[in-house]
Formats: C-alpha cells, structure tokens, sequence
C-alpha cells in the first residue's frame, strides 16, 4: 500500500514554542513534536511534512501547492484561527480533508479566541491536548482517508 | 504501578448509536464503542468504566460517586453539553480532571450547539473525530494524569 | 386498513391542570383531554396513547420506544419546549412525525417562551387553542401519514 | 340559532396558490381552499367569506368593514405577517377575535419570518399545516365564540 | 434567434428623478433611463419593458404577471428593497432570474439601508453606478440567460 | 402676507378614530380634529388641507404633489412611522419642512413603536398631547416657516 | 377659577443657554423663555414657578416639594434625559403630571440621547421646537388637568 | 395559633455541601444548615421540612406535593436556577409565596449564573449570605405570610 | 467585646419612604426603619448609624468618611444602584465590607433595574424582603465580620 | 485625449480560480478575465493593468505606487474584502475612485462574508455577475472619471 | 508672549489617591501631581488651576467659569466618565480644547469603563501612564494651543 | 547606568505620512517623527531603533527579535490594532513593556476603530496628540522600566 501523504502547517508565533508562555503552551519546542509526527508517521506508513510560517500568504501558498499532492492536513492556524478568512478559503480551494488542533484549551483564554474560522469546515477539531494533539488528529487522518 | 482508573459517561440519546441518523454519527453501537475503550485501556494499564444515561441526575450521581475513586473522566454530555449546569457543578465539585468528547464536529451543525457548558472546564475537548476520539481522550488521560 | 397509531406526550406540570392557573389554561383535566383524543381516535380509526411525565429522561425513553411502533406524535413539551435539547435529539433520532401543541398562546406570555426547540423539526405547531389544538393536530396526523 | 359569521383573509401572493413553490406550499388553489371552509363553514352553521389581496390597504379596508359585521377572523397575512403594523392595527381597533394561520411551518424558514406582528393578539396561532390549518382555525372560532 | 423579453422594475418614488437629491442620483430623468435601456436593448436584441409605480401592490401584481413572459427581471426595489417581503416572495414564487440594481451606493447611506430582502435570491447586486448600472444588468442578463 | 399653506397628512386607522381603543387614542373623531385645525389656521392665516389615506402608495403620491404647492407639513404616518422607508424617502425628495405627531404617547407602547422612519428627518416631534398636538405642531409651523 | 400651579425645572448647562451652541439650541437665554412662560401663563389663568439647576439632588429635591403644590410640571431634564433614573424616581413618587420638553431633535443628535428615562412616564414629549416647545406643553397642561 | 408549614427545598449538587468547592460554600453541610433551620423554625412556631435532590423532576413532584400543604417555600434551586422553567412552572402553578436563596454570590461568579428564572416569581431574593440567607428567609417568610 | 460600628446609607427618594408609591415600597417610614435597626444593633451590641441622602457626592464624602472608622455597611443606592459608578468606586476603595439592600424585588420592575453596580462587589444582596432586608443584613454584619 | 490608467487587483486565492470551487466561481481563470479586460480597454481607449496577490502586504505597496499614476482602480479584495483595515487604509490614502467585483453574490454566502471594509469608501459596488462584473466595472470607470 | 491658562480637574475619588487602592493607582498623593504640574507649567509658562470634586455639578459649574478664561483644559473624569452626559455637554457648551486623561489603563478593567463619553470630543485620550500622563497632556497642550 | 534600549514600530501605510489624508494625520512625515525620537533619545540616554512595515509578519519577525534585546516597545499598530491577534501573540510572547501609540483620535474615527487587540496588554496608550504621542510614550517608558 501506498504511504499516506500528511502536512502539517503551523501559524505565527509557534516557533516561538517552548520559550514562549509556557504556562499556556508547555516547553516542548517546536522541532520536538515535528519529530514526533515524523516518528509516529513512519510507524503508521505516513510520510509527514511540516512547516511553520508567521507569514498568512506563505500558508496560502503551501496549502495551493497540496492539491493533488497530499492527503490530508493538520493545522494550528494559532493567531490566524479567528482572523484568516484567506486561508479559509485556500483550503476550501483545495479540498484536502484537515483537522484543526490547537495546543491549549482555547475555551479557557480570552472571548475572541472562542471564534474559529476553520471548525465549520475541518473533519475534526481537537484542543488542550499539546502536543498530544497532533499526534492524535494524525492517527486519525491515517485511519479515515 | 497501579492501575488507572478511567470513567466514561456517554449522555442522552446515545443508546440509539448506532442507529439513530448514522449519516451524522455512524454505525458503531454503544458497546462496540465501550469494548474498544476497554480493550484500549487494558493495553495501557487502565481500567475503563462505561456507563449511559438518558436521565441528567444520573449523571449527576455517577459524577458524585468518582470523588477519590477514579483519576480522569472522558464525558460525552451529549444534549447535556448545552443545557446542564447541573452536571457542569457536579464535576467542578468532585474535580476529577476530564476530556469533553463529541461523536460528530459540532461546529458544523446548529447554532445552539456551539456553546458548551463543559468546554471552559475541560483539560481537552475532542469533535468530529467519531468513537476515534475517546481512544485519542484515553490515551491522553493516562498519559498525562 | 390497519389503525393508525398514535403517541400524546405531555411535559412537565401538565398534570396540574385544570387547577394551575386557570385563567391561561382553563379547567379541563389532563384526564378529560385524554378521553376526548380517545374518542376522536376512535372515530377515525386511530389507537391514541397518551403519557404525561415531569421527568425528561422518562420522556426521552418514551420517544425512544416510539421507533417502528408509532405513526405520529403529538407533543405538549410545555416547560421542556424551551430547554431541552436532549427531548429535541430523542424524537430527531426516531424519525416520527410530530406535531408540537401549545396550550395557551406561547407569544402572549414572557420572551423566553417565544423560541421551542421543536417547532423548527415540527410538522406543525399550534398554540393558543387550549385542548381543541390537540384534536386539531390529531386529525392533521391521521390525513397526512 | 343564528349563524357565526366568519371572515377569511389571505394575504399576499396567496393568490399563486397551487403553483408557487410547490414543495413549500402544496398543489391546492386558493379557490379549493375557500371550496372548503364554504363546505365546512355550512355543516357548523357558519356564513364563511373568504377574500384575497397583495394590497395592504385593501386588508386594511376589509378588516375596517369587519366592525359589527363579523364574529370571528381567520387571516393568513402571508408576507405581511412580518413587516405590516397598519393591518396589526385595524384587527386591533375593530376588536374581532382571530386566529392566524400559516400554510408552511414558519419555523423552518428564513429567520425574519419567525417574528409575526399578529401573535401576541390572536387567539391562537397555526402554522404548517397546509390548508388543514385554516379549518381547524373555522373549527375553533365556531366553538369558543 | 428569438428576442430576450428583458422588465424592469422601478420602485417608490423613482418617478422624481432628476429632480429628487440630485447630489444622490443625479440629474438623469426615469424617462431618459428607460429610453437609454430600450435603444441597448435593440442592440443586443432584447425587447425591454419598463415600469415604475409607488404602489407595493401593483409592483407585486406585475410580478406576477411575468411568469413564462420573461427571460429576466431588473428591479430597482428602492425604499422596498429594506421593507417588503411581500415583493421577494412575489419574485421567489414566479422564478424569474434577476438583478438588484441601486443608482446610489446604498453603504455609504444610513445603516438602514444596508440589508436587503432581494440580495439573497438576487443573480447579481449593482449599486452605486447610477443609471449605469441598469445598462451593465441589462448586458448580463443578455448574455447569461 | 400670503398665507402659508399647510398640508395635514393622516396614516391608516386613523379613520376609526373616535371609535377605536378610546382608552389609548379618545373620543375625538377625525373630522373634528381636522374642522379645529382649519379654524386654528384661519386665526393664523394659514390654509390647512387635511387628508387620510390607509393606503401608503396614496400618502406618497400626495406628498409628491406637495412640493413647490406647500409651506409646511403636518404628518401623523400612524401604523407606517415604524415600517415606511417609502413616505420617509417621498418627504425627503420634496424638502419640505415638517413636524410628526402622534396621538398617543408612543414611548409607553409596544417597543416596536419606539422607532420611527421620520423622527430624525422632521424639525420636531410631539406625541402624547391628543389631537393637541396637531395644533401646536401648526403654531410652531406658522411661525417658523 | 382658582389658578393652575405650574412649575418649570430646567436641567443641567441650560443656564448657558443663548451662548452655547446656538446652532443647536438657538439664541434665546433661558430668562427670556421664562419670561415668556410667565407670560403666556398669566393669559391662561395658571402660576408658572421656573427653576434651572446643574445639580441632580437640587432637581430632586425640588420635585419632592411639588407633592401637593402644584398640578403640573414641564420638565427639560437636558443630559439627566439619559442618565438620572433618581430624577425619574422623583416624579413618579409626588405623581405630578408633567410633559417632557427638549429644544433641539434628539433624535438627530448622538444615538446616547435617543433614550430617556423620563418619556415612558410622560404625559407628553416634545422636542425640536425651541422654546415653543415649552409654550405648547403650558397650553396642553392647563387644558387637560 | 397554629404552626406555620415551611418547606425548604435544596437543588442539585447541594448535597456535596461542606466538601465541593469550600473557597465558595464554605464548610458546613446540608445536615447542619437543615438542623439550624429546625432549630430557627421551633422558635418561630412554624414547622420546617427539608429536601435535597440532584433531580428536577422530583424537585417538581415536591412542589406540587405542597399546594394546600404548605405556607411558604424557601428554594436553592442551584444550577436549575438558571435552566429550569419546569421548576418555575411547578411553583407558578402552585402558588405558594417563597424566597429564593443563593449560598454565595452570584453576581461575582460566571455570568449565566446572572440570570435566575426564579426572581421575577419571589417575593425575596438573598444571596451571598451563605447558609445566614436561609435563616433570614425564614423570618421573612414567618413575619409575612 | 467592643461593639461593632455599622453604617446604614439609604439612597436618593427613600427620604419619601411611606408615602411615595406604597404598593411597591410599603407604608413604613424611613425613620422607623432606622428605629429598628438601631433597636436590633443595641441587642447585637453594634453601633448602627443611618444616615440619607439625595445627593451622590454626600453619599460618596460619607463612605470616604468611613476608612477605618467603621466594620460593616449596609448600602440601599436606590435609584443610584443603576447609575452610579462613582458610589461604586468609593465603597471599593475605603474596603468596608457591606450588604446591598433592595426594600423591593428588582427583578420584578423594569429592566434597567436589573443591573446593579453594586452587587458583584457586595458580601451579599437582599431583594424583596422590605424592611426586613435591612434587619438581615445587620445580622448577617455583626455575626460575620 | 491620453488615455485612462486603470489598474485591476484581485486578492487571496483568486489565482486558483478557473479550478477552485467551480460551482461557485465558474471555471475561467483570472487569465482569461485579465485577457479579457485589456481586450475591452483597448476598444475604450484605456491601459488597463493587472495583478493578483496573496499577500496583504503587496496590494498594499501596489495601492501606494498607484498614486498619480493611476485614474481608476477595480479592486476584488476576496478574503481580504472582510478583514483588511489596512488595505482599506491604504485606497483612502492614495485617494484613486474605485469600484469593488466580486465575482459570486457574497449575499448568498455565509454571515461574515456580508460585511464589506470597501463598499462604503467604493464608488460602485458589484456582486454576483462573475468576471462580466470586472467588465462592468471597467465600462463605469472609463465613463465616469 | 502672555501665560498659557491650563486647567487640570480631577473626578470623584480621586482625593483618596495615594491610599485607594494604590496596586491600581500608585502611592502619589493628587497634592503630589498637581505640584508636579504646577512646577512644570512654571518651565513651560503656563499658569496651571487644579481642582478635585466629588460632585457632578461642582464640574460642571468650574467647567462654565472656563469660557474665555482658561486655554485648555486636562480632565481625569474618574468614574464619571462612564456616567455623565452633563459633564460632556458642560464641555461642549464652553469649547475649550481638552485632553482626557485616566491614571490606569481603561482597557484592563472592567468592560463598563471601556466606554467614555469625553473621548469623542476630546483632542487627545491618555490613560495607563499614572500621573506621568497629566504631564504629557500639559506637554502637548501648551504646544498645540 | 547603561542606556535603555527602546524599539518604535509603525504599522502599516504610516509610510504614507505627511502625504495621506493630511486632515487626520498632519504633515509631519515618519522620518520627522523618527528623528525627533532619536533626539529625544539621545537627551534620556535611550537608544531608539524605529521601524515600519506594511507587512504582518514582519512586524511578528521584528518583535520576536527583540527579546532579550530591548527594554521597551512603542508601537503604532495602525489598521492591526483592529485586525492583528497574530502580533499581539507575539508581544504576548516576548514580553516586552510596550506602550500603544495613535497619531488621531481614534475614538472620532469609524466605529470599527474603537476596539484594539493591543490596549488590554498595553502599559499605556495615548491617541490624538500626533507625534507628540510617541514622545510622551518614550518619556513614559524611559522612566518606569
């Protein structure tokens, strides 16, 4: 069998993981879970790319270059969860099934971050989980695409 | 090392799974769900308790009872995620640390489903994921508890 | 032609009546409604059963043995109509066709009664007709099942 | 006895009956419909008169010459359900007792047709059921007026 | 080919064009723009029809009688754009395909112009190119029915 | 001194007066108001024309016929204060100056009476003083314009 | 006849009144409009008393000494219109009627001053005629207490 | 004189008295506040009965138990404060005069608990008093019933 | 054990009390509340002083005044409950501990009632009770601070 | 005469456009619309120039170097329409009149899609008409500026 | 070149500065900032007047005493901010150029002191900076002035 | 002492200023401000680096820079005050004491204005006092970190 192409995408700030409030977002960095991913994919026979961007119009951008070309996407849009409706509907463009993951329980932070421009739209949402999060949305995605 | 010890509470309606507009929840039955999370549980040290009820003190009850006897609570509120209070207090009160589970991605069905009573309490929240996303709450319960 | 059959469920405080607040329900007996469907089932080949409960988990259970045993509902949710979710899921997970019936006129009396859970999943609603909406809404059933 | 003398107005675009939007309104004219109430009308000994118009003001009039002349009124004021305060008014000063009747359920439209200026006057309050509703309007004013 | 049968609709007070706030809509009269739509309208061989009332009713009733004698609907619903369901069900219920035109730019006016009872079921909203954006509904109706 | 010429403009229901809701509207009828008003503007030595219309396509078409014809004008839109973006948009167009009364005081009505199409376009506003308030209205009018 | 005791109270900054913002509230000083009060009142057999404060509990503390001296009040409560629910409590515990009076539109101002605490107590409201306004309601008070 | 017959009715979670969330409720449980009340009751002359339930419908079935059969209810109705119309309903049609009590203060919690469906039905509303509310309501309730 | 000092403030029109609008305050007196509250402080061995007062700026110089001089207050804003944010800011910042008292049940009059400024940094808040409400609070004061 | 400078930019995500969501947008691609537009300014003696980014930023310093070079702007600002102030801010500091294109009608799309940062600084604004709208645009500008 | 006359009026409250709670004001007493304005008025040849009230129409009346004898003006109006109307339209009545400034940023707490009625009027808003932000506006004043 | 290290970040299209809507911003252009800065700089013994970009995330790039290596931050967010979530995360992130600069009185400006995702984190914030604003903040800042 074919492996399953997975992308990851995460949103601004991100590399800034592990330094950066911790008390909300843990201390794992960003290239630790990047491996995990990459770890757990080749025992689930997925090939997983990720990539981080602080930058709306370079997320466009990857996620036009995914159609045809990947079978699924996880994102943490972060800040751009409750403000990109540009990358909204890039992925809309592209029709790649996604789950969105947030690392912290967004339902425990301020009002405006209770607004999800994506979770109308993803397979599944998960948050609060950390890092954990990922790895679950791509357990997932491998089982159900 | 002891065991840990995981409650499962699946709210109202969800005795019909399995049958009842499969189109939004699938076809699994409670039970298959219920096995698979005991089977997953005894891979991970766990032993998982199941329990459903149409009936808000019930639930109410049974979250009472966990007080000292279980270290973490997977809870599907069903309905009860948007109307009951009651069941919101009774886990503030005993403080067993829980993951809010739903079946189908809420987000994309009606507005009054939006709003959770447990979301802002809840270590993790979990949709859209079908029975997968009690296995992805188990795992991360007994990791990190 | 085999009989029709059809479900009466009267919400919580229905029992009361003809004693509670007369002047915006009117002296009939819960009794002498159900005797008066009874008899105008009888004339149109219909098997009327009626159940009233102050409990929603015993009204959620109800609509659940409703499934393949009952050709139309008519529902007085009263207090539920505003709150419950769980009663709305129940009868959406059965699929029978129901009407909703109100007592008094819903829109006369304070703001929060003026949105139902049901009247949007409803084939019909009445309100304002005291028990004559009932007979009203049983033969609707009858000619339209 | 004498006879109730019943007044039945349809608002506007009614007069499309029978060809607008059939899945919404059902295949019967305006003209089967008022066959009706005419025959149900004279075995509960009531002089039923039925009027259609799309001008507001002719309602206004109508309901002006209702005054003294009239023991009961059944209006579906369609479209003008929502938006006329003007026929709202002239029910209210000519003080005949009403039921408003509404052929589709209401409640599964677009949201500003859920707000009716008549509600809160009428005596009761029918929507989706077809033309059934009109005559279990005229069955309910016969009785209690 | 056989000619498009092309109607435009103006609504109240449309006829004081040219004379009504001309620092709003200009100095053009409705004569000098039904003029300039007819002569485009024998350029792309469309015969054109144009109507002005300040009466809600004879609107609706013109409405009405388009049904399977037009190709496409221009309306200018003016003060009725913010007020009369009664015309979008005229226009739902005879299915002719049209387009919303504004002389003025109705977001640049007072907020209660900014919602519109046509633009959901409209094929396309102008609004702002004065009696130009007659002509550019007239071309694309041409073009694309 | 040429007289001023005044224009009294009477919305629908407005008809019944004298009849309808007494408690709210008194005993008054229209052609009394009317007769006082036409003494008043002798002793003004200003001409009053009075007219009542339930039809708003009228209303509209006489404050068209208004401009250059009229000093002053005196309007209770009735019914229509709350939903005519129509006659609001007619007065505009004619420029003429004018005062809105209301019979009643509209402020402890229904809220849905609270706002109007006119009071922000008028160069005053009275309710509440009965048909007081038409004369004041045209004092203040003779002595500003 | 004995004579009408009416009392004036004017609300806080009308003591600038002539010199501030006169193209809102014009040029006329606040003693001339007393004076023309006073005037007025004398023709129509009625004692007018006129009072102007800055202060919230001198306005208070005047209205409890109306209890049982005087038949009517014209209140311009200027800002307080917005903000002194203890103003209105005054009033509506000596139980004076009284009308409200504003000199400019509010309803062409600030949407703050749409609303007034004082308007669903009134016997009447007038704004936007200047001083007549007071003028009118010393008429309207004398004739109808 | 005979004793008054007072009912004292705890909602859902109340029975965690003493234990749940003492940073809130403080130590004392539902046994000792019960005991407090029966000692204040024999003092008072009146007799005092004390429920809890986790359960609204049997919350119900008690309030109906009391028409006749008691003279005053003091209700913690807890979480259903803000959910339960069903409760309300039941006191509505009941008709016994009660105080409505909260152990802390609900103006300084989450704001869905601002919102009581209790209040506007209470002759006395207490909150913040801990268990001291009770006792206060059952001297109100004994002096005035 | 040396006594308690506790100030009793009561707001703007209370001064009225007995005489001003009885069915919703009672024929007491404000002196014969102050009486029995300093006949129960005697017994309770605390100071009770009461002072009233039209003004904000003399209720906000007293509560300054009370820095360090006294243990408890019971504050009734009346009118100024709704408005007054400067009260508010002047209890917050001498720190006394205080009890809000409402002679009448808020919830049960208009809406801008509902909201007070006070309550979400009161101890505890008595609605509804009448007079009584004071005396509770004096003893809820005394026994807890 | 020199000829007009027209500059056309469409925003995120239209680059996919002739493969993207074709239900939606059709299947052209911005090719051919670009094409289609310079065909079009040719025969009206205008330079049109076009460019399409992902980037907020580059339409931002493409809207700067417009100013003193450019005579007409169309501008389809798609995702960008709802969220960018700064893009807003950058047309009304280079002050070149513009008309805002979308190519579907946004009225039929969801909620957060009806609000517009542009239709209210636009000369004319078009919905609906897919890329005959650019064309309209472009015929409108020519003519008027 | 004549002395710049600056006043500084500070609201109620502010007296305790120093001793209030100083985790949200600081230590300084208001002596300590009005002779730190004074000293730096001295530097920039301004006369600086600084003055504090606890009542509304104390700030009002001083702010009527400012026509033509005060250049500008500093106003912190502590909690009437939120609350007066009659303050703003004290200032608004003698036009004199003023900056509005608040010790704590607004922003941070709670939402009913994000809304100020002075900042629309005012040439500049400072808040967060303590007393340092007195300074800047007396900086920015006699520079702009 | 060594120098404070202090950052001035411009958001976008202030690289405009001194040429766009001079009315609003005046003529001063960025260069002006920022040399005036690094005077002032020179004279507290601050060293100021400034920077603009119309780009978000260059502006996320440049605050993620200054951690560790800079003292204090001023930024003037322009259209991102209202949009940005994604740069507040990253002050969020670094932590850095920053104090938000408005050139105009943004509370004049359109009502989407009036919010900032900035304040609530801010030190401080100043609007409308022009350049002046940034050196205030540099005073501000100089002395309290």
């Amino acid at each position: 069998m074919s492996q399953h192409r997975i992308t990851v995408l995460h949103g601004p700030n991100l590399n800034l993981l592990g330094t950066r409030e911790p008390e909300v977002y843990g201390h794992e960095t960003l290239a630790d879970i990047d491996q995990s991913l990459q770890t757990l994919g080749e025992s689930l026979n997925a090939q997983v790319t990720c990539q981080q961007s602080n930058a709306e119009h370079e997320l466009i951008d990857t996620v036009h270059s995914l159609r045809g070309q990947c079978d699924g996407l996880i994102i943490n849009p972060a800040a751009f969860t409750h403000t990109s409706v540009a990358i909204r509907d890039a992925i809309a463009g592209v029709q790649v099934p996604f789950v969105e993951v947030h690392l912290s329980n967004i339902h425990q932070r301020e009002p405006f971050r209770h607004h999800s421009y994506f979770s109308d739209l993803a397979r599944a949402v998960i948050c609060g989980m950390g890092s954990e999060g990922y790895r679950a949305a791509l357990r997932y995605l491998v089982k159900h695409i």
